[in-house]
C-alpha cells in the first residue's frame, strides 16, 4: 500500500477536506511577459485563500513528465502513476458504470473509417455525433463470441468501452490503432502468454464488428486500446481513513475515483455552480470531497487562452458555496498543466493552494498564479503528497515516533 | 549504507562543520499576520550570517508528518528515518550511558498509579519528582530473573529506563501503557515468536516490580513502552569522513548520538552558553561537532511563545562563541517545529541556515525566519540531505563521475 506509514498515524476527527481539482489548471504566457489564464483572471476569493493560505507547486508525475489524466488523478490520489498503472479502458468502463472485476478485460474503442482497401483514413470515423454512433454501439452489442460474455457502452460521439468477461482472461494486449491513418487497424497482440486467449478472442469480436459495419458511409471500423482490468488499487479510506466522495462530470474522473473506491455522485447540471451545490448536498455524509472541473482543460486543450481564464472566473464566482461549509482544509490545484499557447497537456508544475486556516502557515504570496506558487511555502512537491498534507492540516495525523 | 554514492566522493580537508539544531524550532503565528517565534526574536547574528549565508526549509520525515525527536535526528544525521527504526527505550538508556547491545532488549519505563482493581489513574503516578523515584528505582534493581541480566536505571521524574540481557532475547515486544487512564497496564506482546522469551521474563519481571511497588501511595505500578535494541547503524563517520562529537543535554539526543558513533561530551552547566563553550572546548579534536539546544521546544511545548523567542535571542547572543572557532560551515535549524500556537510537534518544515562564506550561493534573503526560508536559495529538502551539503560546502567531497 503507498504511504503505509500513514495508517499507524491516523487520527478520528470531525474534520473535513475539499480537493478542488481545475483540470488543465497550470499555463503559459501567450507571449513572453505577460500573464497565464490563472494570473490573468480576476479570482478575488482564490487570491484572499492565497493570502490566508499556504501556496507551493505540484509535479504531477516527474519532472519533464506530462501526465495523462488517469495516471495523473492517481497522483493526486497518493497513487505514484510509475507503480500503479490502469489502462484507460477500465477507467472509462468504471466511469460510465459498467462493472470491471479483476480478470475482466476492458478497452476504450474508437469508430474509424477504412477506405477500399481497408486502411484508415480517419481515425474519428469524423468525429460522428452520439446520436450516430448510438445505433452502431447497439449493432456491436449483438455480437457474441462463444466462451465469454461482452458488454458494450457507448461514451460519448465516436467512442465506446467494451468489457470482456470470463475464464483465463488476462488484459496485457496492444493497442490496434495505428495511431495514424494510411494504416489498416492492428491485430490484437497479447504481450504475455496469459493473454492470450483474450487477444484471440478479441479478434474474433473485431472481425465480427467490421462484418457489422461494413455498409456504413463513416464509422465501417473500429479500433481498441487501453487494455486492461481492475487493478484492485489500495484503497483510499483505508489509506487515508477517510470517507471520500466524488463529484465529476467526466466518466473518467468517476473511474479512477471509484476504482479507489471513493462514492461516485450522480447529480444534474454540469456547470462549477452545480458541482458545487452537489458538494455541498453530500458534505455532511463524508470526511472528504473530490470535486472535479474540466473545462479549464479543455480551454487549454482548445487554445483558448480567455476562456480558460473566464472559466477559473466562474469557478472562483462560485467559491463561496463551499467555503460556507466550513471546510478545515481547502486544496485548489491541478492534475497537470494545459497551457492554451500548446493546446495540450504539459509536463509544468501545477499551481497548488493550501487553505487551512487553523493550522497552515501563511506564507508571504497574496495571489494565486503560477509565478506566486513559485514562492510559496510548500516548495516544489511531488503531487502524491498532497493527501498527506490534507491530513496533517486537518488534524488527522498523530506524532511518528516518540 | 544511506548516501552509499558519498563515500568514494569523501576528501582530507582540515575543514570544520558545525550543526547547531534548536530543538522544534519551527512555529506559527500566534494569529494570523503576526510573526513567529523565530521572526519576532532579535536575533542580529543570525541575521547577519543568513545575509551572508543561503535559506531554506527542510522536511524531517515527508511531507505532513510530525517527528517524534528520535526519527526527526536520525533523519538530520542522514538515516531516513521509514527505514532506520530505533525504539525509544534504546535512545534513552543509551544516553544515560547504559550499555545496549546488539541482541539485548532495551526499554522506557513509567511509575503508575494503579487504583484498587488495577487500573490506571495517573499514567505518570501524578509526575512524582526524581528525588521521590530515585529509591523505587533501587527497589526494582534487586528483582532478579534466572536467566537472564536485567539493569535498570532511573531517567528523571517518574521515568526509567530498564535493559535486559541474555541468550534468544529479542525486542519486537508491543508496549504494556495502554495510553489511557481506566485501564490495567497490558501485558508485553511478543509481536514475532523470537521476541517470544523475552516478553515471557518481562511479565516475570513486571509481576515482581508490581509486588515491590503494591505498598507505595502514588508509584504502585509501571508501565513499559519503546521497546528495542541497538540497530547497528551505519556509523556517522563511515558514512561521512567526519570525526563527530556531540554536544547535548539531554539523554535522548546524546542516546541517538551515540548509536551513530558520535563521542558524547559529558560536561557542566545547561545554558547555551554552556554548551557552546563545551563546543569551543572539544573544536580542535573534531571534524563535525553536533550542538543541541532542548529549550526552544520545551517552550513551544509550553505554549510559551515569548519564551521560545527568549530562547531563540539567548543562542543568538552567544553565537559569537562558535563563529570565533573559525568553522567553514555553520548549520542551523531544528529538528522539527513546535508551534506555540499548537503546544505540540508539527509536521510544518523547519527554517534552516547554511553558512559557508567561502563557498556559499548568498541568495536574497537577509534574516533568519520561517517565510525567509520559504524563499530561500536551498529550497525545500529533505532533512535527511543537509550532511551531504554541509560536506560540499566544507570542501570534503570530489567530484561525481568524470
Amino acid at each position: 500500500m503507498p504511504k503505509d506509514y500513514l495508517v499507524p498515524l491516523l487520527r478520528e476527527s470531525q474534520s473535513k477536506i475539499l480537493l478542488l481539482i481545475l483540470d488543465g489548471l497550470g499555463g503559459l504566457p501567450m507571449e513572453a511577459g505577460g500573464p497565464t489564464s490563472l494570473e490573468a483572471a480576476n479570482t478575488p476569493m482564490m487570491d484572499r485563500m492565497a493570502a490566508e493560505g499556504t501556496l507551493g507547486q505540484i509535479v504531477p508525475i516527474r519532472p519533464g513528465i506530462t501526465p495523462g489524466s488517469g495516471p495523473a488523478h492517481l497522483a493526486l490520489f497518493g497513487y505514484d502513476p510509475l507503480t500503479y498503472l490502469v489502462g484507460r479502458g477500465a477507467l472509462e468502463a468504471v466511469g460510465i458504470g459498467m462493472q470491471v472485476k479483476p480478470g475482466d478485460v476492458a478497452a476504450r474503442g474508437n469508430f474509424c473509417t477504412l477506405d477500399a482497401n481497408g486502411l484508415i483514413s480517419d481515425r474519428r470515423a469524423g468525429r460522428i455525433s452520439s446520436e450516430a454512433a448510438r445505433p452502431l454501439t447497439t449493432m456491436l452489442q449483438t455480437i457474441e463470441v462463444p466462451g465469454v460474455e461482452i458488454e458494450v457502452q457507448h461514451l460519448k460521439e465516436y467512442r465506446f468501452a467494451i468489457v470482456m468477461r470470463g475464464e483465463g482472461l488476462h488484459g496485457e494486449i496492444e493497442d490496434t490503432d495505428p495511431q495514424r491513418v494510411g494504416m489498416a487497424p492492428l491485430e490484437p497482440v497479447a504481450q504475455d502468454k496469459a493473454s492470450e486467449r483474450a487477444a484471440k478472442l478479441l479478434r474474433q469480436w473485431i472481425g465480427s464488428a467490421q462484418a457489422l459495419l461494413a455498409g456504413q458511409p463513416q464509422a465501417n471500423g473500429v479500433t481498441l486500446r487501453g487494455f486492461g482490468t481492475d487493478p484492485v488499487l489500495p484503497k483510499f479510506q483505508d489509506m487515508y481513513g477517510l470517507k471520500a466522495a466524488c463529484v465529476a462530470v467526466y466518466p473518467m474522473y468517476k473511474g479512477v475515483s471509484q476504482l479507489v473506491g471513493m462514492d461516485v455522485q450522480r447529480f444534474e447540471g454540469e456547470q462549477p455552480a452545480d458541482e458545487f451545490a452537489e458538494v455541498a448536498r453530500v458534505w455532511p455524509d463524508y470526511d472528504f470531497v473530490f470535486c472535479h472541473v474540466k473545462k479549464t482543460d479543455s480551454m487549454g486543450e482548445d487554445g483558448n487562452f480567455a476562456g480558460k481564464q473566464a472559466i477559473i472566473e466562474i469557478v472562483d464566482q462560485a467559491l463561496q458555496t463551499v467555503l460556507d461549509l466550513k471546510p478545515e482544509v481547502v486544496i485548489i490545484t491541478g492534475d497537470h498543466s494545459t497551457p492554451a499557447k500548446m493546446k495540450y497537456h504539459s509536463w509544468h508544475p501545477v499551481p497548488l493552494l493550501l487553505w487551512a486556516p487553523e493550522r497552515g502557515l501563511q506564507d508571504l504570496q497574496t495571489a494565486f498564479g503560477e509565478r506566486a506558487c513559485a514562492l510559496g511555502g510548500l516548495g516544489t512537491i511531488p503531487a502524491t503528497e498532497i493527501l498527506p498534507l490534507a491530513l496533517a492540516h486537518a488534524g488527522r495525523l498523530g506524532k511518528f515516533g516518540a
